[in-house]
């Protein structure tokens, strides 16, 4: 308790977040009210909020090195799936009343280290006390050439659809976490777990799709949800034949144990994959571009005239299980 | 109960944000991942983060409209002490479990009327669900000179401080809300209370300080506090003449009534004044500017080399009341 008392806000400032701003001029070392976003006529600045709750966005006893890395990550997502190089961002820190010192100085070490992995840097924010739960607010900056930024609309029919990575992995883990994934061996429960509770956007594959892809998203809501989303806002439908979505070896195992599972491997959030809209004669493009960065793309499916989201099984038509993650 | 069930995210984006963002072209509507934010070569764009919370920052009976110009406004007076111009603005909106339609319905409201008092529009944004009290994070966006935002750093030694407006209003009107202020007609109080229920930020005037100020701040966790950060920043000292801070007659008559509500008046928070460090030979071009936004400036006490925060009274030392808000 008394390590509480013992600090203020900008105390808490110069010791933890400063020194995550150190090399970004424009943050003016914290102390000023503004930070000051160079830019020039050749590029536009990409931003990106998001917020996550203890209790509703992660588990409230997972660690603030962890914390730090899902906040950070959801937004780094958002980026990668807009085509833009991640730049700098803003933190706003809601702590609970009981909040202690030495998780402040975990989460500065997890922002830290992720700052480094995926060079970005603070520039800035607002530290408050609330009587709720831990609550953080990210604004991510990010740099695409001007006009082009990726968003959902723009993919046009007969485009392929494209998954990064595996999906589904993330939803059988909070299955996992939660003690509602059965038949599967210690190993395989970690593997997915760790999926939960640790994004991994594809930011080293995002920054090269501006010029391949003509819409993006991250994998946030859900397979279904999310392509939904691209296929809504390009004014198309889109049909995912479910035998080519990429899986890892964990999630065949246990929908070999529980076919019912589908509906969260293609129904569950926070895969932070991301799903592209790409015209086929730039298959190869993107494969390059995936060998560059390391990550496995997959052809998942097509966008065609119409509305909505077409799922075929061997061919057949299959009724949609879910569609997604409610908000509320 | 019914009307929180029937409206889903995307829905409730479309239909009160969406229209708020529909006049900035990088905004897309809300409906891509990422805002894309034009700048040229010429300017910088300056980047503000604000979070408030019910029951801390505003009280929980607070209608709609205000908390939005609130959560706007605190946002709009850091531009302000910029010397930036309003641009566009991110909006996180965690609402507690037992949110209704008709509350967002008239946030939405309120933003609308702000952006068009401040020209500022949405861009951008989160909304999540929490178990803890309503929570709004804006991060705002203006635009300044390449190089030229106003910090707290820059006063010079020999520099005047200037204020804007009157001070301690709002925290007399804090007093007021909460039955503290004895001794004062209905329309003083009413007058005080306005002030701490809704900050009216001095951007008319900030918009004008590139070139005039050599630093500044808005006053937001109390006059000696904010002032004090402006001298440590720029690594001096400050002397205020307490005769010289302007005071609207409401404030006036309270501290007729209880002369040690001076220590509300000089260390309370919410005014949303302005603070400016100006060379004494622009003194003219700071009243013209103040002249053209209709603001009242008052010139209350000069930079020196040193260090703190001096107050005089009657040209006599005296103490410090209290070193304003504490955030923890």
């Amino acid at each position: 308790m008394a390590s509480r008392r013992c600090i203020g806000e900008f105390e808490l400032i110069a010791r933890y977040f400063a020194p995550l701003a150190r090399t970004f001029a424009g943050a003016g070392g914290l102390e000023s009210d503004n930070a000051y976003l160079p830019a020039d006529g050749r590029n536009d600045i990409a931003v990106k909020t998001d917020t996550i709750v203890s209790g509703v966005h992660f588990l409230d006893d997972e660690s603030p090195e962890r914390v730090a890395a899902k906040a950070l990550r959801v937004c780094l997502s958002d980026l990668a799936a807009g085509g833009a190089t991640p730049l700098a961002y803003q933190l706003s820190l809601a702590l609970p009343e009981q909040w202690e010192e030495r998780w402040v100085a975990g989460f500065a070490r997890g922002l830290a280290a992720d700052q480094r992995r995926y060079g970005i840097v603070l520039c800035g924010g607002d530290t408050v006390a609330t009587p709720g739960p831990l609550t953080i607010t990210i604004t991510a900056f990010g740099q695409v050439p001007r006009g082009k930024g990726l968003g959902r609309g723009g993919a046009r029919a007969g485009d392929d659809l494209w998954a990064s990575g595996t999906i589904g992995d993330a939803a059988l883990g909070l299955r996992a976490v939660r003690g509602k994934l059965k038949g599967l061996g210690v190993r395989d429960r970690k593997v997915l777990e760790d999926r939960y509770r640790l994004p991994r956007p594809r930011n080293a594959l995002g920054i090269h799709l501006i010029g391949i892809a003509r819409a993006a998203a991250d994998v946030s809501d859900g397979l279904l949800a999310d392509v939904g989303h691209i296929a809504a806002a390009s004014r198309l439908a889109v049909h995912i034949e479910r035998e080519m979505v990429p899986l890892s070896a964990a999630a065949r195992r246990a929908l070999a144990v529980e076919p019912a599972l589908w509906a969260d491997v293609l129904g569950g959030g926070d895969d932070y994959e991301l799903v592209i809209a790409v015209p086929p004669r730039r298959a190869g493009t993107l494969q390059e571009a995936a060998l560059q960065a390391r990550v496995k793309v997959t052809r998942i499916g097509r966008f065609a005239k119409g509305r909505g989201v077409g799922l075929t099984v061997g061919g057949r038509a299959t009724p949609i299980p879910r569609t997604g993650y409610v908000h509320f």
